[in-house]
């Protein structure tokens, strides 16, 4: 029976369940779920519970909770589910349709968010498609550095290998762009350009495809979408959050695209620029190459010098998108191997362009094989190898902000993060380069600009030692992918084969790349945060793992005393909420 | 002039300068190299200094230096170089012989002897050839875990890849054979079977090389070697060191054989067995790959119960060659695709003699396939996976301490070792399955045995949750070949292509797997040990790490109060002797 019809037909009855059903919301302060009867004219009240309701709903209900006095604004914010948000955020299927649709397999739900296109089974193809106008769905077994590309034009991106930390699925996320990892139950073809589901359907290249990111469903048919909306509700707890909360939140972004959404999102700096990711651009890679191929100091500073202004021009860019919040940029990270390809036919074709012999590129790629290239020659190692390639960083970096600050009047402070630094030593020697680096810069361009230069703590020895480092750096930013990785002894690659034992047999209640460690990583990262500070007290500290966007380790950071949090653009508003959270029950 | 033609000749002058000399040589307590000159009947003493002597010249020195009273005991031990005595234990070359030999290429000194034999490029052709009674160079680009029958086999080891801690380089080490590593001086084709120097001369299968492991050096012709002569002095200053000494030394150690040296060198247990050298060979490697390739539980205890006669009876080897010492057993520790092959004519053999197609083969080699495989599926992550394995090895452990007390009357108390723990619930999962089986192997045998269960401390989290740990393990073995790896994020296979370059800027003094890092991976294990300590202050501690053979990490060993230290057969008596240097220090 409609309500307004008791109202109507007994109206006694109906003004008793209005009062108690406010006294029951005002008791349990949230919005409830009640069932009653009414036998003989007499109210019966059956059973009450906090009502479920959508993400859009829960925000609706705490504003109206606190226009009508029922709540505070620190009660509103702490009944929100953070993680709730991410709805919001991407787009959705229409539920009309996707009531009516069956999936035709299932994955992980990697990155959130409804996709609906064409499927295409490279990287270049789906840039292609893109580029002709067509919504595309990127479909592989896996993915790598040189698919960052094909994955941008796509609309969302289904892979057949993979768990939840996999390049798809930790990429995907970044961009915010839906995506289905491991689905295993797809057979993929790259080279037939087909997908075959569990009935044997097969479906190519150009098919319509849809992907559900929240659940990890995959259907094989167009299946039509609705735009994220971010309602006032919306930034109305924002800003309430951004009223509480004492830990600041950045980005982890990469392009000024990513620096432009993060900032609408509220981000308030950036956290980890990966210059490297710039280095796999189709027009870049080749100088990139180059430079890994040179036999000696003068042939790679040539090939550096080529890719000078386009990191000039990266760094320049994201300076403006920012509009001189602080943007801290990590040097070149990844072991040089995977900026060259591992296929004979590749390889082959590299030698013609390069003006190679197939034997001497084989050679220099079969020179930079790795057993274990996550514990390789990679991060500041690479620094203190070939220094040339600090110098030309740390010259994109200053010239890029001296120009900025001439051109648009942004003042920057650019933050110089030397990655996977284990010793003081080793930090002091690439210091050494950059600020050598930067002297001279800032003399031929007869402009003075403040910087900082610190470091990543990442590998365990670095947090061991954190007070011997801090005498060298300005700020600390906790890696903790890797320094989980390190600390539990995990490749990020690999445990997925494993972890699921590791859950079944109850040993592992949580992914530990998912949310952080506080018994075993996080004791680290603690140690780390005061030893820097007893020689540093004011060292800046920082997050920028992927639990920099979880909240459980958000509160973790408050806690232990960190500065801020980075996250990927659209986890954002997830930590500002979160970092309120974790500021309103410290006050409990 | 000899100094009894100075007797004869000027009496005064002689009578003078003994009654000099022994003046000096009590005031240094060392035996001096003088420099003086006669001018006018007149002695004038022109320098003095310590004087250069041999190992074993050293021993004599100490020796007299204490029965003439000049030193005690331990000043005299505190005087000797401990790593000294590495030359006394190994063939050397007849001086003359060397004297007039010219090396062809140089490489590094991995592991300490001399060796000459007839050069064999695979190492089954080094088998047979040494069945057929040659003496063996065992040649190759790098050695494999597949190598270690033809490693056995051959008088020294050469390779042209690979640093210190390469697979040979510590495989030899272990097994006190003479190794060159790392010779990139030389091409090796090992298709070919030759190998070329640098002024291209060619030499093939059967040709005589010889090696010097102290030096590096490898000579393209046969030199004459003389046994290791174990002199009085050294049984002297060794009985010397283990009257001082506080800290236990035990020895490495995977086969009866290498037991039995290690006993002889004064080993006073076993601190690391590792089960999984035993399944590499030959007669054994075809069930282990019958385990791997099976698809379900039952398949695999089929596979396992082939296994597990063969593991009893080298448990029993061992324990009675040990004499009722303590021996720690090391359940299985490497990932499973160690024991598949790489190669495709290989994959293909193997298919045929296993009954399976090569896909089947391939998919399963594939899937096995890892990125990071140190930090892969291993340990006792793959007891979470197949508890039957940690079944079948503790039976083999219990069954043979059984046996061995019956057939022997050999009271031996096994300690089984879980590998590669992180989280005390890893260890409490794989510790569950030891005890039920071990429960049910007595009640078969209707005899009680006791035995222990602990742990290696070698993931970084382990060091940090020790006091967790503790409260499941019975004793910590420090494994600091791994902590190191994962303290700094180094690989050990890989670190050799940029180390180099750590040295030569003075980022690094010396190689962190050959000389113990204390304020880094030192810090953990202190840690570990007062966590340790602090939950049960009885705890067993060890070390099993390249370090336990250490002199400065053996000192460290002491101090941070471990029980013992476990080292390579051949490094046992660098170790009692370090171990007394180090309770000798301590008391200054």
């Amino acid at each position: 029976m409609p309500i307004d019809e008791l109202k109507e037909s007994q109206p006694d009855v109906y003004q008793q369940f209005v009062t108690i059903a406010e006294t029951l919301e005002r008791h349990y302060r949230d919005m409830q779920d009640m069932e009653f009867t009414i036998e003989r004219g007499r109210l019966f009240m059956l059973q009450t519970r906090n009502g479920k309701r959508t993400a859009a709903a829960a925000l609706q209900i705490a504003v109206d909770l606190v226009s009508e006095g029922m709540l505070t604004k620190e009660e509103a914010l702490a009944k929100i589910d953070p993680k709730s948000l991410d709805a919001l955020l991407h787009p959705t299927f229409e539920p009309k349709a996707l009531k009516n649709a069956c999936p035709i397999a299932s994955g992980l739900p990697a990155s959130p968010g409804a996709a609906c296109g064409r499927i295409y089974f490279t990287a270049a193809d789906a840039s292609e498609a893109s580029k002709r106008g067509e919504k595309v769905v990127l479909v592989r077994l896996e993915t790598s550095p040189e698919d960052i590309e094909g994955m941008y034009a796509s609309q969302g991106i289904l892979t057949a290998r993979g768990g939840m930390t996999s390049h798809a699925a930790v990429v995907a996320r970044g961009m915010g762009t839906c995506c289905v990892a491991g689905c295993s139950e797809v057979a993929i073809s790259e080279k037939a350009h087909t997908l075959t589901d569990k009935s044997g359907h097969v479906y190519r290249e150009g098919d319509w495809m849809s992907l559900d990111g929240s659940t990890g469903k995959v259907y094989g048919e167009a299946l039509p979408t609705i735009e994220a909306q971010v309602s006032g509700n919306f930034q109305t707890i924002m800003q309430w959050a951004d009223e509480v909360r004492t830990l600041k939140v950045r980005t982890n972004a990469d392009t000024p695209h990513d620096a432009e959404v993060a900032v609408k999102f509220g981000a308030e700096g950036i956290g980890l620029c990966r210059t490297e990711h710039m280095f796999f651009d189709e027009a870049r890679i080749p100088a990139m190459r180059e430079m890994i191929v040179s036999n000696d100091v003068d042939s790679r500073r040539r090939a550096l010098a080529k890719l000078l202004p386009m990191q000039r021009g990266d760094f320049k860019g994201i300076y403006k998108a920012m509009g001189g919040r602080p943007v801290t940029i990590r040097f070149l990270d990844p072991p040089l191997h995977e900026f060259l390809p591992t296929e004979e036919a590749d390889i082959r074709a590299l030698a013609k362009e390069m003006n190679l012999t197939y034997d001497a590129l084989k050679h220099t790629i079969e020179n930079l094989h790795e057993f274990n290239p996550m514990l390789g020659h990679r991060g500041c190692r690479l620094a203190v190898t070939y220094p040339e390639i600090a110098e030309m960083q740390t010259r994109a970096v200053i010239e890029a902000a001296i120009e900025t600050r001439q051109e648009c009047g942004i003042e920057v402070v650019p933050e110089i993060m030397i990655p996977l630094v284990g010793d003081v030593k080793e930090l002091e020697f690439v210091k050494a380069v950059v600020d050598k680096t930067a002297k001279e810069v800032m003399a031929e361009r007869k402009m003075e600009i403040p910087y900082l230069v610190g470091t990543m703590i990442e590998v365990p020895r670095a947090a061991l030692t954190a007070d011997k480092i801090a005498a060298c750096a300005e700020f600390f930013s906790f890696g903790t992918n890797d320094l989980s990785q390190m600390t539990f002894g995990f490749s990020r690659d690999d445990a997925g084969k494993f972890l699921d034992d590791y859950y079944k047999k109850k040993i592992f209640e949580s992914d530990p790349f998912a949310r952080l460690d506080q018994e075993g990583v996080g004791k680290l990262v603690k140690m780390a945060v005061d030893l820097g500070k007893s020689v540093r007290p004011k060292i800046k500290l920082g997050i920028c793992g992927e639990h920099g966007g979880d909240p459980s380790s958000i509160e973790f950071c408050h806690r232990v005393g960190l500065n801020y949090v980075s996250c990927s653009p659209f986890r954002v508003p997830i930590a500002r909420l979160a970092a309120a959270q974790a500021k309103i029950n410290e006050k409990k």
